[in-house]
């Protein structure tokens, strides 16, 4: 909206401003011509797989000097299959529902007006995130299936890679016909970069960060441009009195182990008091069996030591952990208001799942619980774009506004309301 | 999503917190309790209207010795027949359609799980107003029937006022069995309070500020909790070379003059340079005879001189300005896309309009500008709740996140995802 530059203007906001002009141009574009871009992506990533690799090998090397643990260089590293699968991805990409155009809401006004409310890009989009070059790739694949410039500011680790990645993509891109500018890197490996992307506020129209808890919180409260929080999960199991126990068990582990590094995974487990007895030594069972360290209020540690096995005692740092690990926090609840509270209480408002045979029960957790998804006799893994059927995914917003849950094509645009008359005019 | 309070706590803060606790208490509410509230909060308003006109004529005497002009003294008027129709505009809003539970998508998955995406209430709405006491009750009003539990921050000029009808409303909703602080005003009448307000992120989920640039501004810049900017308005008239002339006269002449003091009126009118030697002389006459001045370029100060109508030199400062008043920047442009260009350099996003009879030249304009509302061959006023039949507003969103446009009942909403399985893990 601000329309008056700063001078001088840094490189930064200079990449912002070319971002804007491109996204001016892309809005207009019909699909046809989004498509035929991402198509030349698709290719030229596989034509060009070599110098990417070249590049992402200076990274490698960095990244062992400077004694890296081998799982993420693993995540770094890329290889003529990665890229061909990344490839695979933008193709994929192609073929979901264009979401530009889509009339939201239409009517003709009692007076004759024609009011349709039609999706159209946001504009510039900002991604800021860590590590995994193949984020640069499907981030900027979705901004444009979606008629978005993308600024891309990824971690410092892959800055070659990274660099490499998007000089293919600016090819391919202007090559369609698009304006190159319709993907950027941000300049500079500084933090100062960051801080300025989030002070170019009529420039990006919307900044996307996607990394750990303390990536996210930085941009949440520096940022004047608009933020979409993705990501923090503490997520909650609780198991009710009139939970089935063998699905229950199942239900809990899965959702606590089955990929523990994960948002969606759970953080904590809450038990009805009614079913503990029975419930806590097959849990405390399964869970040692899935190699999981149990941090447990005094009824969990009671059941620890009836079953010879260890549970640490849980504080109320426990409580407000999103461990990523082979750990979890468990306590037992007098009922299922109190299992809500703690929810309330503690939760990064991401995934809460519920075990019941209750309907009632069911009805009473989803309507009082306030997070972004509510699973009810499901594994909280499944919060996620992909199992939701989207075929893509941005990030998880964890956030009430304008986003909720895991973000698609739909989620990466704003409306606008075209409302056609022959002379109309207000009395 | 915080989960640590700070101490000491701030009476703004606790009464923040209250309004978390209250709002956990409306979300599972039926729509019989909310509505049961809002015609208790009706009739209440009506049995208790002489208080509140006591409460409002000290500051109206405050205003008096203050020198406020009368146009806004009567703004800040009470009468008990105001207050009858404030009760109405409730009424109104009893029978609007419940957003809450609204299921906007839904599928069952391929593994079973059946996934609904549904309306629920975005928890604690804060709203900055300035000046008129109805927004006191309108705002409260949309915030109860959307399930949420509203902070209000009104002007120091109508305190009083404000107190007076907060206490009517509070006593009301308790009446009807929901929680009293599902209704608070703000303590505090200083800039501090507000400030505190935009830094209770985690207790307060949205903030919408109502009334001047310069408020929107402030709050826009400093909040950490999420903002939904409203209002400003630099909205232009594009009259094209294929337009119907005396269309284009009055669609301008009600854009900008028809009730100037609003977003929705019009700023700026430009002129394709095929149509502008016919245009400009009708144009100036009509304006003119509205009462309104034309800031021009060279070419509308020539069509000045020679219709003997002063034409004020136009600087950049025009382009950027929302008058408010009788006032309008103009400018001939060689063509539609320089119109663009100009609308898009310099509008704050709210409407623009163009007149043309040629549909290519309408689509173009459509698909280039880039602002909350288009109107084809209409007037700018246009872009109001009421006009597109939404039956209520709580403000006109002007951001690209979450709302843009009107916003009404879903707009102070958010959805949750449901997933109901028997057992589903993820593999």
């Amino acid at each position: 909206m601000s329309s008056s530059s700063p001078a001088p203007e840094s490189p930064v906001l200079a990449t912002a401003r070319r971002a804007k002009e491109a996204a001016g141009l892309l809005a207009p574009l019909p699909r046809t011509a989004r498509d035929a871009a991402l198509t030349a992506v698709a290719d030229a990533l596989e034509a060009r797989s070599e110098e990417v690799v070249r590049a992402n090998a200076e990274d490698i090397a960095r990244a062992r000097e400077a004694g890296t643990p081998e799982a993420i260089v693993d995540r770094l590293t890329l290889t003529p299959e990665r890229i061909s699968a990344i490839a695979a991805d933008v193709r994929d990409v192609i073929a979901l529902p264009d979401p530009v155009g889509e009339v939201v809401r239409g009517s003709t006004l009692p007076n004759g007006l024609e009011l349709r409310q039609v999706r159209v890009p946001l504009g510039v989009v900002g991604i800021i995130y860590e590590a995994r070059p193949n984020v640069t790739v499907d981030a900027a694949a979705l901004c444009l299936k979606s008629g978005n410039a993308v600024l891309l500011r990824g971690s410092s680790s892959a800055y070659a890679s990274n660099t490499a990645l998007v000089a293919v993509l600016r090819d391919a891109v202007e090559k369609a016909g698009l304006p190159a500018d319709a993907v950027q890197l941000v300049p500079g490996e500084s933090r100062d970069s960051v801080r300025e992307l989030m002070r170019a506020r009529g420039l990006v129209d919307v900044l996307i960060p996607r990394g750990g808890a303390s990536l996210i919180r930085t941009v949440v409260n520096e940022s004047t441009v608009p933020v979409i929080e993705t990501g923090t999960g503490n997520c909650h199991v609780y198991v009710d009195e009139h939970a089935d126990l063998d699905m229950a068990v199942r239900i809990l582990v899965n959702s606590k182990a089955q990929r523990p590094s994960v948002c969606n995974a759970a953080e904590t487990v809450l038990v009805h008091a009614g079913i503990a007895e029975r419930f806590l030594p097959a849990a405390l069972a399964a869970l040692t069996e899935a190699g999981v360290t149990v941090h447990g209020d005094a009824a969990w540690r009671a059941a620890g030591t009836a079953a010879g096995v260890e549970v640490i005692p849980a504080t109320d740092a426990d409580w407000g952990t999103e461990y990523l690990s082979y750990d979890i926090a468990a306590a037992v609840v007098p009922d299922l208001d109190a299992a809500v509270a703690h929810i309330r209480r503690w939760t990064s408002g991401h995934t809460e799942a519920i075990v019941t045979k209750d309907t009632a029960a069911a009805r009473r957790f989803v309507s009082r619980v306030d997070s972004t998804a509510v699973m009810v006799n499901a594994s909280t893994r499944f919060t996620d774009g992909g199992q939701f059927g989207f075929g893509a995914e941005i990030g998880i917003s964890t956030q009430k506004l304008h986003a909720r849950g895991p973000m698609g094509l739909p989620e990466l645009t704003s409306t606008t309301y075209v409302v056609t008359g022959d002379g109309h005019t207000r009395g």
